[in-house]
């Protein structure tokens, strides 16, 4: 079975907003084991969205629509959809009652444009919106089903999970379908394919491996398809097989981050960590902090991002500074070193490069970093070469050095 | 005349990778006043690629086509477009060079696999692609113009603005158009709709004026179109209107950036500045240090995250925080006068609040943030509300104390 999307909007046309909730909606129908196979995005304009989805329903069994679902005159898809199927938009009591709570819980009440949000396609299922007041429709018409959702983002995250996915689950029969997701950090995509081609040449049937890289880390995903039993017990036995495979190489799994991995691990050691920060100008700080609950291991950064300032605030000492040069390994250890004491920690993670574009020399070019991770007993650190792309330069040589310091406290030898 | 895009991919519909490539051409030829009607994206598959093909000549008169053009056996956009136009594929000695020349700067040779990316369409006008290997295609065919270029962000971004962008001006005789973006930060759209109102109701003809919101900042677009000499000088007019209308609340032009205006301002005055952050936990940091050339003027950062590391890192007085609280003005005026002291600099900005999702009291809810500003012989420190999402909350304060010290170097007297 296929599915098509619709993403109704001015705006993505003229390129104001990004349209992410394709890619969203195709991640979520993929896990399902639903193909999309094609993404269409037209203006709020009546004749082109009629044209859309009339193409769309002769080469797709499921159509997905976002976007056009405001209360205001631009707004059009609703009238477009009565229009198409032939059917006249009637009050809801049910979707009025959504929107009226949504209005109550923030003390207002609703305006009589607002009202309006309540009117549906006759015969349609209403899908409750619980983060807004556009109700989600779902329509079956010839054979084909038909989902319009609101196009802000995270109202029609909550309607795919909440409403739509489980009752295309059972609309279309789909099939049970198992995913894991091995994230693996310091080993490109080639070499890993390398180093897992036994294992995925010798898939069972039904079993997919992909490859899903980022800067920094490779993913891999499983997915299995067949009768729930069996397919739990293949997954588990491919999972250990894999793990073995990928050894110090894997670092979490599915959703895991290496900032809510690191803070597990620090919290399961009862330690601290802080970092101190030159190239990477506090960028890895930014990454911890954007988790909340962070501040139960992690107590804070120095971006030393002057030479004086790697004096002033960490006491490196000014003739270290120069004579091995603020990127080296010396001042590295020693950032590392000093603000585990300055910050109270048992731990810390220091960097000091060239992001570039200026001031690389022959022997440090442009993308040349010192990474220095701290545990108790032991500081290691290392020199890394990240290319001459500034922005990608800091965000691997933040997620390098969170790794480090994750293989430090694990006491893995990779040094 | 209107234009359609079709994105090529299987990522792009399995959701692996978000089509921004999109949005990119949508602004970009809306900014040459050229209007897309439709965007599509399909898989790697011949006959829905010809599908689309179709399609969208029959609509449009331009037709812009990325992805599918790598040397590897699934990227099939080249034969399938050999296919559609009934013309063969060539070897292009042109297209070679190219390629040559980039295997060469990167001391590598070419493979048989990329000589094939020399490979064009017979008849095609080639786009000399400097950022990569797949050369662009200029094709006319049945009086709709179609142009193949990759779907590598970078090496789009550029063919269009070197090659495709020019020659759609001379071929299509799109009319001389002129934009002006003014940006403005610490106003509401709708505020700022209603205090220039006057001026946008009197907006001479040819002249359109739009409003493109994002967190913190409010950028308003004039664009004129006609001729060139009149368009310029309606164009100064109506700048140095909308400038008085705007007052303090307008920081910058077109591209710039609140951290790129307040660097220029700091060299300008010789002055160079700090940041102490708690909430914010680094991100104003970052922000400042993503742009080349910071270190002239930022020396770093302090991010105290703990209550302790705010006293040992920076001094602040261990009763204050104990009596006042580490989310109060005199905490944040303390961290803004010691981080100078610490840093040596004139200048510097200090946050400390509650990012949430946890830790919000009836008087200091989520979202409360205390943000100062120093700059020679004052302080200003000033309290903000940004709301429940924690992310949204960190970047509303990161922006708004970076134009707090804007405002506090310029004097302007909004406090």
């Amino acid at each position: 079975m296929q599915a098509e999307l619709i993403t109704i909007g001015d705006e993505l046309l003229i390129g104001q907003v990004v349209d992410t909730n394709s890619a969203w909606m195709g991640r979520a129908l993929n896990l399902a084991g639903i193909q999309v196979a094609q993404i269409t995005s037209v203006s709020d304009r009546q004749e082109q969205i009629l044209e859309a989805l009339r193409l769309a329903s002769g080469r797709a069994e499921l159509v997905l629509i976002t976007g056009g679902l405001g209360p205001t005159k631009d707004d059009i898809t609703k009238k477009t959809l009565s229009d198409y199927f032939g059917v006249p938009l009637v009050f809801s009591d049910e979707a009025y009652k959504n929107v009226e709570a949504f209005f109550q819980q923030r003390g207002r009440t609703v305006s009589p444009i607002n009202r309006l949000q309540a009117e549906v396609l006759d015969g349609c299922q209403v899908l409750e919106n619980k983060k807004g007041t556009a109700p989600g429709m779902w329509m079956e018409h010839e054979g084909v089903v038909y989902v319009s959702m609101p196009g802000v983002p995270y109202e029609m995250q909550y309607l795919m999970e909440a409403e739509v996915i489980p009752r295309l689950r059972q609309r279309f029969q789909t099939p049970y379908i198992l995913h894991r997701t091995f994230l693996t950090h310091g080993i490109g995509e080639s070499v890993l394919s390398e180093q897992i081609s036994e294992f995925e040449d010798n898939l069972p049937e039904g079993v997919r491996l992909a490859y899903l890289p980022s800067p920094g880390t490779v993913k891999l995903r499983l997915s299995a398809t067949g009768e729930k039993a069996r397919v739990r017990e293949v997954m588990a036995e491919l999972e250990a097989d894999l793990l073995v495979r990928l050894g110090h190489y894997h670092f979490g799994f599915d959703d895991e981050t290496i900032t809510g991995v690191l803070g597990e691990l620090l919290l399961k050691k009862g330690w601290t960590m802080a970092t101190a920060e030159s190239c990477t100008g506090g960028n890895i700080s930014r990454m911890i902090t954007s988790v909340p609950g962070a501040s139960a291991w992690y107590m804070g950064s120095t971006v030393t991002y002057s030479y004086a300032s790697k004096t002033d605030i960490l006491n490196v000492p000014a003739d270290m500074i120069q004579e091995q040069g603020a990127v080296s390994e010396a001042v590295v250890r020693s950032m590392a070193e000093q603000v585990c004491l300055k910050m109270g920690t048992q731990c810390a993670v220091a960097t000091s490069g060239i992001a570039g574009p200026g001031g690389g020399t022959p022997e440090k070019p442009v993308g040349t970093v010192w990474i220095a991770a701290a545990v108790p007993g032991l500081v290691v650190a290392k020199r890394f070469q990240f290319g001459d792309n500034r922005l990608i330069t800091i965000q691997m040589a933040s997620e390098t050095a969170l790794h480090l310091l994750r293989k430090a406290i694990l006491g893995e030898g990779l040094f």
